[in-house]
């Protein structure tokens, strides 16, 4: 951490810092630098208070020097994490696609949704039971019973679960039931859930703040894995800007970055990233060839009938010709 | 609602839009465009889903007309809402300011604040019990023991309490001992949570999501009204754009477009949208000369000293000048 | 053009506008929306400013349906254009890579970079004469010099040049020596160069605007396309959101959107879209993964010595893995 | 200057850096961080190119620890500047407002707007002969004819006049006849234009830009001061983010940030800042709160034939009853 003075801060100014530094057990280092003094810390500053400095009248400002995550990062675990849930790998070279409808609806379209997908590759069944609908009037998931499908649907075809959670009133059913419990983008920074779902230990799709940043997700991760939870895949799924063609702007990016900086997996979901069925598909051969973990991709046998997110859902057949187009992608990076 | 039809859509492609809209019991309305044909809808098409409509091929894309907020628009409700929290108005002319520390620290602290922020205006004291952290290493607050203390200061100086709820789990306590349950910006689409603070029917301070456009603040206030409670108090807290300087970039012009839209009093958080206390006079100062319906600051007696958000904490004595400012400024939009 | 109408305005307060737009030689249409009275406009509405409308007071607002840019736009010209500059093809198949340094440094940098990047199969040299830079006191570049060691390396290597424009001082020199002009992401909205460049009628490669829409893109290539110059290249490089994990957030969905939207050739510049040298091979590959006709890529012999822009640029060797890679992505796309 | 070396990077690794820096004058320090190592330099940096550092592969991230500009910083320059244009005074307490049309129109139009806005209380008389439209369909201005239509209302009511160049090309007659020259938003990077605009050392108004940080404003006033200008004046206008119930959010800490980096005066557009003229009183109001050292308004007798943005075109009525809360405003925070 460094601490930079303001302009013409007088020895007599820099006092109080330098008395209040030396109670927190840091190594103080003088550095001077171009018009500015700086004073450098060494040693462990995680008790520092970045807020308290700043309000020292001699502060201009400080530069965090350290990444604030250390489960999360890469920085002391090098390797790449690979997870195991419902018996697939992810991560570590072991590429997965979680496809499936937006909402449960029904057992039939979530029976013949999961033979679709798994016979065209698919790893993992994904299908919301519950639904974040930004209206109090939307359809909001089948819960509990939509679950119930889920697991009729794991039962016929072996694809292991992905389904999101909204509140910690469930937080058991989703414990025996849930292969990978999904955060969603508007609950990434729900830190009370993040810790009450950490304390499950149970595989974690982490979806990015629909304006998180990249460090931000990594916190989330880190929240998660101090409460427990070794095994999250981080997911990127498209942040807000200016750019209205798109529903969102897919941040693919994030993918290389997250790699370098985190042993984690990471996934994309092109479905939410674009919010057009139409931008999957290459949006999906693009994630592959930057080296994703695998991605989330919305399946639906009748999309125009889907009781949410029927525009951005592919049909069986779309999705089909995407993975055998995925699978070349992917041999010609490897 | 007006469906667009791709360009060259023959009336063969366009029959079965037809007659999934007759289902839908909405009046139908032709409509020739520059290049394009199109399709109006009159009546109550809150059943019909736009995702559903743009599947069909030969839909280009949806124009919504109306407003998805009814509950907290202006338009059924023309006059302004008036709040009462703890015997004190908020809205339609009663300006309020809600002050006090980002976290309740200890009794001693919380009491000797709210006698400095009372005695220069303050009608409501706040203060963090739960306080919401990117980092899960970081101090989270006192929780309920922090609750107690707020009680305490407010039986001592009579000023109503406003503080954050994070979960469920605490609805109870919140129903029982706080005046005004503010809803933080990490939880303005936490719907779960809406929902149930809703039905406590207790008055809400509801901040803006980090990236929250003004129609998702007035949706999330749609959920607690829906929920069943009435008095919600709608804050600007600064919006995450692309500029560093400042923490967030504070909207002020979302005051006089929530006031418009919206009868329900709007407050802005000058201390979280800028980040930097030598902000927050001149942004205090804006918001009420651009027609707020309060404001909330923070205040501190050892900024030096805070656990979180000293960085932007005011000491009681810029606090006190702030407000005598604030009040001529007043008086001159009067 | 649909006007919507503010609920409850009256027929009197109606007229004036349909008088208005009587005036204006178009279809006028009553349309019945849910609670709102709307008005349709058919017809040529191209002369009709929404500015005007707007300040009718009875009107709520406008919603445009119709693209405005013509030119280039699908709809009017359904297949793709194919360029030619300098004999080699761009578009429609014909998929080609501009690579070289930031800035042109000297006659033997350029000479040995444009060596280098022939071999490893680039079909343009790109290399910047005259840069952009933000601060008055850093390098701009050789100027017309730059120029001249451009023209040099063109004759030894055969490849095209590819360099930017900044200013109408220069109109001359680049219309007799330069291939494909660039117009910066700076200069993207600078109506007046793109009037005078595209009067050269000469092949341009146009960079979206720092915070550009991908509308606003398209509406720039109009002027371009209307001053005379039919052959444009459409260049996304990045755009300016809140994440500064990287220079840029590149928006690769930018890619099939403009393809869908234009017929125009789209490239992707992963160098500036990044600002990471580390992360632009696995964003070449993604931007080839998604239908991108092309790249622009930094490469440098010496990076560490670059003047401008070292960070960003690839060494000879990692570029040549880099093309290598890309082929078998485009094989596995095709 | 702070280098931030990767962690385990061993002296071997680094002595290239150590080489590269003996060669660059500049004082080395050491620094250890909490779990890498560092070197900060002192001196004058100015001639490093933090790109280059960045390419050694032990070089983690550079910390820039100056402020890149010089000439427009408050640092050696404390006292506030304070700007004569036309025999008007602006910065330093002197408050000013700029009022008139987006465009001019006609003769008549631009005489009766003057005397209008003159009435009220306006300072300069604002213009645009020179439009920049995103459309090359749309009404571009009169060019030098509105000029000259600007110089006689300019005559006839003393109003120096403020008006925005587009190209250098009209270099000598904005020399001759233009009290302000604007640079506009779309502008304020086109770093030839602001050289060849400084060096004609007249009264500069520098519009931030539509995606531009605090800081760019700053380099591009530095672009200008440096070229020979002393005389800037910077202007908020809004930027662009995601919320789209305005045009563009108008961001008035920037009013404070400016006022204490920088000593040059700051003025605040609301009209553009917001799009909605609705909004205009309520924001110049907060403008004038927060500490602007002026305002540009947009002013049309006839909002409704106005050829260029109306919508955000205040009537002289509504401009009048402005002028005067304003001045109650400016009271309550002398």
């Amino acid at each position: 951490m460094i601490i930079i003075l303001k302009q013409g801060a007088t020895d007599r100014e820099i006092e109080p810092i330098r008395n209040y530094l030396k109670t927190q057990n840091v190594i103080i280092q003088d550095i001077q630098g171009e018009t500015t003094k700086m004073i450098g810390l060494a040693g462990d500053t995680s008790k520092i208070a970045e807020d308290s400095l700043l309000t020292f009248n001699s502060v201009e400002r400080i530069m965090r020097v350290q990444e604030p995550y250390k489960l999360a990062g890469r920085k002391f675990h090098p390797q790449d994490t690979v997870i195991e849930a419902g018996g697939v790998k992810v991560g570590g070279g072991n590429f997965a696609v979680a496809a499936g409808p937006c909402s449960v609806e029904s057992e039939e379209q979530i029976l013949a949704i999961a033979k679709d997908v798994k016979t065209s590759g698919a790893k993992f069944l994904r299908g919301g039971a519950f639904k974040p609908r930004t209206s109090p009037y939307s359809f909001m998931g089948l819960g509990l019973e939509g679950l119930e499908f889920l697991k009729i649907a794991r039962a016929k075809t072996g694809l292991p679960i992905v389904t999101e959670i909204m509140s910690p009133q469930y937080l058991e059913a989703f414990a025996e039931n849930v292969d990978i419990i999904q955060i969603g983008a508007r609950n990434s920074q729900n830190f009370t859930l993040l810790s009450e779902v950490g304390r499950l230990k149970k595989p974690v799709l982490l979806k990015r703040g629909i304006s998180g940043t990249i460090e931000e997700l990594l916190m989330s991760a880190e929240y998660l894995m101090a409460a427990g939870s070794p095994d999250i895949i981080l997911c990127e799924r498209g942040i807000r800007t200016f750019e209205t063609a798109t529903r969102n702007t897919l941040d693919l990016s994030a993918v290389p970055v997250l790699k370098a900086k985190s042993h984690l997996p990471v996934f994309v979901d092109p479905s939410h990233g674009t919010g057009h069925w139409s931008l999957v598909e290459s949006m999906s051969l693009a994630a592959a060839a930057c080296g994703a973990d695998g991605l989330e991709i919305e399946v639906h046998n009748h999309p125009e009938a889907a009781l949410s997110d029927g525009a951005q859902s592919l049909t069986p057949q779309v999705f089909d010709r995407l993975m055998r187009k995925m699978e070349r992608v992917r041999e010609a990076i490897a």
